[in-house]
């Protein structure tokens, strides 16, 4: 159940996953977008990639720097499908993402509102705005599907 | 004052953060060390790469990924100048660093001792073993030093 119409990016960002998913890697993806426009899209690629930072999130805004020629992402925001884990928080505040939008909560890694809650500290030196829950019921039926076929 | 002779994996680190600085960067290093050898070295780098990930533990963690072929760093210790943030602490959990050598605590940004405490959550996947203080008058007294003359 999907309680209000999933916006486009979020879609995106699905989308992502499901391409995660199709590699062999948990499926969580990420759009950023500024101004209506998609920057760049991501997608976790952990295994693949050899490289433990490859998250949806880190991918996403790693290119947008890129794009954009500055390691600041001033005006954008991150979509996601899964709440971020601390290394993904604290790369969207070193980004200095300006609003996050996350699908399924993440009881068991998240560090938004859960666990670390990395933007809850004093040291936490930017924080953006928070909008949660937007497409969680494909977010989580993406994993449970994936989690249960490797059973 | 450094209570104990400085182990050369922190002064290889310490090298690098003094290259940051050359560079214009805030000046922090890192080391990733398996086995007694030296495997990658990384240093602060977000300006000039248009990376706001660039931070001296996920270059090292992410040069020693490609070349072990494997996303996990078993068996291996990370060396760093400045406790690591919280993306850099949730990268060293995501990478199964086995032990965490730093150099000067980080009241302000730091996630280890201060502020999210990454590695204390049971969101914490993997927890390494905390070697604090290593070269931390040399550590501090660097990025003393570079902000003084931006000021």
């Amino acid at each position: 159940m999907t309680r209000w119409p999933l916006p486009e990016y979020m879609a995106l960002a699905l989308a992502q996953a499901r391409e995660a998913a199709q590699a062999g890697e948990v499926p969580i993806g990420a759009v950023v977008v500024k101004e209506g426009r998609v920057l760049a899209q991501g997608r976790n690629g952990p295994r693949e990639r050899h490289d433990p930072t490859s998250h949806a999130e880190i991918e996403a805004i790693r290119a947008a720097a890129r794009i954009l020629g500055n390691e600041r992402l001033e005006g954008c925001e991150l979509w996601v499908t899964l709440e971020p884990c601390a290394m993904c928080a604290g790369a969207i505040a070193h980004a200095r993402i300006a609003r996050l939008y996350y699908g399924a909560s993440d009881p068991k890694g998240g560090a938004v509102e859960n666990g670390a809650r990395v933007f809850e500290h004093p040291q936490c030196l930017h924080r953006p705005e928070v909008y949660a829950g937007i497409g969680e019921a494909e977010s989580a039926d993406l994993l449970r599907g994936f989690f249960r076929e490797r059973r």
